[in-house]
C-alpha cells in the first residue's frame, strides 16, 4: 500500500476511534514513521490495539492536557491519558522550546501511554541543533536481578545528537536482550525468537515467541542491565508521577484502566561549551569509522544509521501490510 | 593500617609531590573512599602512578581551575589538568550549587584526569537531595562495535538518587564485559578467561588471556553498549572539548602529556513534579524487593546496597595495604 494511502487510511481509523483531526495526524505519522525506519512492533501491527483501548476509554480520546511551567527550563505535563503519540509530540516540542530559550530543557509527562519509538522524539530535538535524552517505561517484560518475576519494562534508554551531516545520531536501545515488539510480531505470524533472549513462565528457555511473552524477557548483561533498567523506571516513573514498580498495565492484555505512563525528555543545546560542536563530532565520527574492521564488517556505523538507511529506502517503496493488519484495517473502518 | 594514619600519609605524598592543602586532602579522601568500598583498582595501587604525573607536570600539581556560569543552571569549567579528584569534585560542588538554586544543574568540566570512582561524586549530590548523572570518559579498552581495534574507554554510566533511606541508590557501571585488570591476572597465572568477553587480534573469540590483551574487549550486549560507550564519549569527550574518540592518554603508560578528560555532571531536584519522591521510590524499592528470587539469592539489592554495605564493614577495620603498595609508599616518601 502507498505511504500517502495508508496514511489517510490510518487518520480515518484513529478519527472514527473518536481522536481530533490533529492528533489523528500525529498518531497515524508516528506510526508510519515505525513502518518506515522497519520497526514493525511499533507500526501498524499494534493499530487494533491503540482503538481498542480508545473504544474502552482507556486512552483518552479528548484528552485535556495540561502543561506546567515549572522555570524557563523546565516543565511538567498531565496528559491526562492521551494516546502516547499525542503527549510525547507535545512532550519533546516543550523540551525543544525550553532548550532554546534557556540553553537546557527538562520535561516530564504524567498520565500517558505508549508512544511507539523513542528515537522518534529524539529525531525531532536533533532537527533542531539539540542533545536530547529520553526515558519511558513499559510494561513488565524483563525481571530485576535476583528476581524471579518479570516486573521492568524493556525500558529503553535513548541518546540523539546532531552530527554535523544529515544523518542523526540516535541510540534508542531497550535493555532487553530483544523487543518485546519483535516477539508479539513473531507471535503473531508464528515465527520463532532468537535462542537465549527469553525464559517461559518456568523458567526455562524459550524460542517459542507465544510461550515467551507469558514468561519472562532476559536483561543486557545481566546486573548491568538489570540496574539500567531500574533507572529508568525511577526517572520516567518515580520520577514523573507516572505508574512504576511494574504497575504499567499491557496495553495489549489489560483494559481495566489507563496505562499512566510517564516519560522524561531531557534536551540541551549543542554549543553550550565547544562552538565548534559540529566539527568535534565530525572528527569523532571520522576517526572511528577509519578503524579496522571485524570479519564481514562493511562499514562501521553508528547508532541510527541503519534507520536512516531503511527509512530512506522504504520512503521509496509501498509498505507492506500483512494479511492478518489488512484484516484489522477491513474491521475498524467498518 | 588504620584508616586515619594511611590518610595522614597519603596526604603527606601528594603534598610532596605539589599539590595544596586542600588538593591533597580531596585526593586522599578520593583513595581512601575505593579502599573502603572495595573498588581497590581506583585506590592506593593508582598511588604511585598519580605522584609519577606529577612529577612530570603532566598532571598539574598548581592548576589556575576557571569556572565560567554560563547562566544559574549551566558552568564550564577549565581544570587546567588539576589532578581529577579536584576537578570532579569542584564540578559536583557547582552542580549541586545550580541544581540547589533553579531546580537543575549541567556542569562540563574539560583539561581534567582520571577521577577514580563516579559513584563517589554522585554520592555527594545524591546527600544533597538530588538526582546526578554523571559521564566520563578513559583511555582505549573497547572495541566499537564492528571495529577490530579498541577506542573506547570502559565509559561508565552513572545514576543516583537519593532513596528515602540512608543508603543511596547508585549505579555506577562500565560498558565493558570485563575489567582489563582481571585479564592482566589471568595472564599471568595462565589462567583462562570467560567465553565472549574478549577477541584475538585475528577477530576470533578466545579464552586466553595473552591473545586477549593484544587483541579486544568487548562492550557488554553488543551493538547496544558499544552504542552507549559511544554515548558517554559524545558526552564528556566531544561536548565538553575534553579528548576523545580514543585521545585520552593512559595514565599508567603514556606520560607524554596531560590526559585531557572531559567530564560531565547533570544534577536536578528529586520533588521538581511530586512532591513525595521519598514516599514514592521507598515504594518502588520495596515492591521489587519482595519479588520471588531467584535461587540462592537472599535478597534483591538495589545498585549502591552492596557498596555501601563494603563501605560500613571496612571502614571497622585497618585497610589491608600489599606489601608492593608499601614498596611504593616508602618510595614516594623518600
Amino acid at each position: 500500500m502507498k505511504v500517502k494511502k495508508l496514511k489517510i487510511l490510518l487518520k480515518k481509523i484513529f478519527k472514527k476511534y473518536g481522536l481530533k483531526d490533529n492528533h489523528a495526524t500525529i498518531s497515524s505519522n508516528a506510526l508510519i514513521n515505525a513502518e518506515l525506519v522497519g520497526a514493525y512492533g511499533h507500526g501498524i501491527s499494534r493499530l487494533k490495539m491503540y482503538c481498542d483501548r480508545l473504544s474502552k476509554k482507556v486512552i483518552n480520546p479528548e484528552p485535556k492536557i495540561k502543561i506546567k511551567k515549572i522555570s524557563n527550563s523546565i516543565s511538567y505535563i498531565d496528559a491526562n491519558n492521551s494516546i502516547g503519540f499525542v503527549s510525547a509530540d507535545i512532550g519533546i516540542k516543550t523540551a525543544i522550546k525550553n532548550a532554546k530559550k534557556t540553553g537546557i530543557g527538562l520535561v516530564a509527562i504524567k498520565n500517558s501511554g505508549h508512544y511507539g519509538l523513542s528515537g522518534y522524539y529524539a529525531e525531532q530535538a536533533v532537527k533542531k541543533n539539540l542533545v536530547v535524552m529520553i526515558y519511558t517505561n513499559a510494561p513488565p517484560a524483563v525481571a530485576p536481578h535476583g528476581a524471579l518475576k518479570s516486573l521492568f519494562g524493556t525500558n529503553p534508554i535513548c541518546f540523539g545528537t546532531p552530527t554535523g551531516s544529515k544523518i542523526p545520531f540516535i541510540l534508542d536501545t531497550s535493555i532487553s536482550l530483544i523487543n518485546r515488539g519483535k516477539i508479539r510480531v513473531a507471535a503473531r505470524y508464528n515465527k520463532k525468537i532468537p535462542k537465549g533472549v527469553a525464559l517461559d513462565k518456568f523458567g526455562n528457555p524459550t524460542t517459542n515467541a507465544k510461550k515467551a511473552l507469558k514468561g519472562v524477557q532476559l536483561p543486557i548483561a545481566g546486573y548491568r542491565g538489570s540496574g539500567l533498567a531500574w533507572m529508568v523506571d525511577i526517572l520516567s516513573g518515580v520520577l514523573t508521577g507516572g505508574n512504576h514498580a511494574g504497575k504499567v498495565k499491557d496495553p495489549f492484555e489489560d483494559f481495566t484502566g489507563p496505562q499512566n505512563i510517564g516519560h522524561l525528555f531531557f534536551t540541551f543545546k549543542t554549543n553550550l561549551f565547544q562552538k565548534n560542536y559540529n566539527q568535534r563530532i565530525k572528527e569523532n565520527i571520522r576517526t572511528i569509522k577509519k578503524l579496522p574492521k571485524s570479519k564481514g564488517v562493511k562499514e562501521i556505523l553508528y547508532p541510527g544509521q541503519n534507520k536512516f538507511k531503511r527509512f530512506k529506502e522504504n520512503s521509496k517503496k509501498e509498505i507492506k501490510v500483512p494479511k492478518i493488519i489488512k484484516k484489522d484495517l477491513k474491521l475498524l473502518l467498518k
